[in-house]
């Protein structure tokens, strides 16, 4: 059974980008710290096998304001598989030529699209927008937080202003990582 | 050596109280779920042991707005340990014949007061606020923080207008609790 599952990199102060964020300074003043994990290399250890999890995914469901600033990774995320972009704009002209990408408005049924491509695998869903999107809707199933050792202080909080009332969780793994990261996953009650 | 240690439970969304807190609901709605791995009892496993190593600390510092609503504790939180209490007020008289209670409004004496006479124990550091300030003074030295498996969605946040800059944290120890709860300890560098 197909998952969505929101993989996440968190300050323990709750946030997934420093401040200041610009288009040259896309992750804020201190944020590449939560990435090290992954960035350059994800090593040969924790890391790699939780890296090596979101690279198996069937389909990635991503937000306008996610895979655009990222260049719609160049067509392809990874290993051929679909990608759903929420967006209330119509695709740009540069992804006309990208059989992989479909643009929509409707997260059930991008939601519901993207598992049924995944079939037995896991979908990744990427970035916070959509991540709250998900979670208020109840189209998200689980979350795999890795929680990063250090305070940015501000920046862009993964959970802010969800209006999704309370939410019970259940823990369901804990991996240790190297660098420090802890990587937690919950299924959403 | 003794260290001060902030012991505090969180809500993965970075809560330590749900919203509408109030005389009659001093945890906020939801809150409670916070503390149901030590309240009524921490059992006999992990939690137990966490919850040992805390009643086992040498001293405690906490805010006014920790210890007075808790009604002092009875003038003992633990094992007779003395209790140092930030506060820009006098202690109240139905402190006065207290002997381990000590009003003071400078976080650097009740710091070093409360490391003091811990001895090679270590301190106890209670409440948000007074977490703040001694994070923001560089009187923290580390934070275990119970981590809850929950989203409240609003409420009062742990690590909220810090106004410290970024700081890095050394990840020391990960316990697997019961209930859910995920204990992290973390060094502050």
């Amino acid at each position: 059974m197909s998952s969505t599952v929101l993989y996440m990199s968190m300050s323990l102060d709750g946030f997934i980008a420093g401040p200041n964020e610009s288009p040259d300074n896309g992750l804020g003043d201190g944020g590449y710290r939560l990435h090290t994990w992954v960035l350059p290399d994800p090593g040969e250890g924790v890391n790699r096998q939780v890296h090596d999890e979101f690279m198996a995914t069937g389909a990635v469901i991503a937000g306008r304001g996610t895979f655009e600033p990222a260049g719609g990774w160049g067509g392809d995320h990874h290993g051929g598989v679909p990608i759903y972009v929420l967006s209330r704009h119509p695709a740009p002209d540069w992804t006309a030529d990208w059989p992989l990408v479909h643009y929509g408005n409707d997260p059930d049924a991008a939601f519901a699209e993207a598992k049924k491509a995944a079939g037995d695998a896991n979908v990744l869903v990427h970035g916070a927008a959509t991540a709250q999107r998900a979670l208020a809707a109840g189209l998200l199933d689980e979350l795999e937080i890795h929680l990063i050792p250090v305070l940015l202080g501000s920046g862009r909080r993964l959970f802010e202003n969800l209006g999704i009332g309370q939410r019970q969780l259940e823990r369901i793994r804990v991996l240790h990582g190297e660098d420090g990261v802890t990587h937690l996953r919950f299924r959403v009650r």
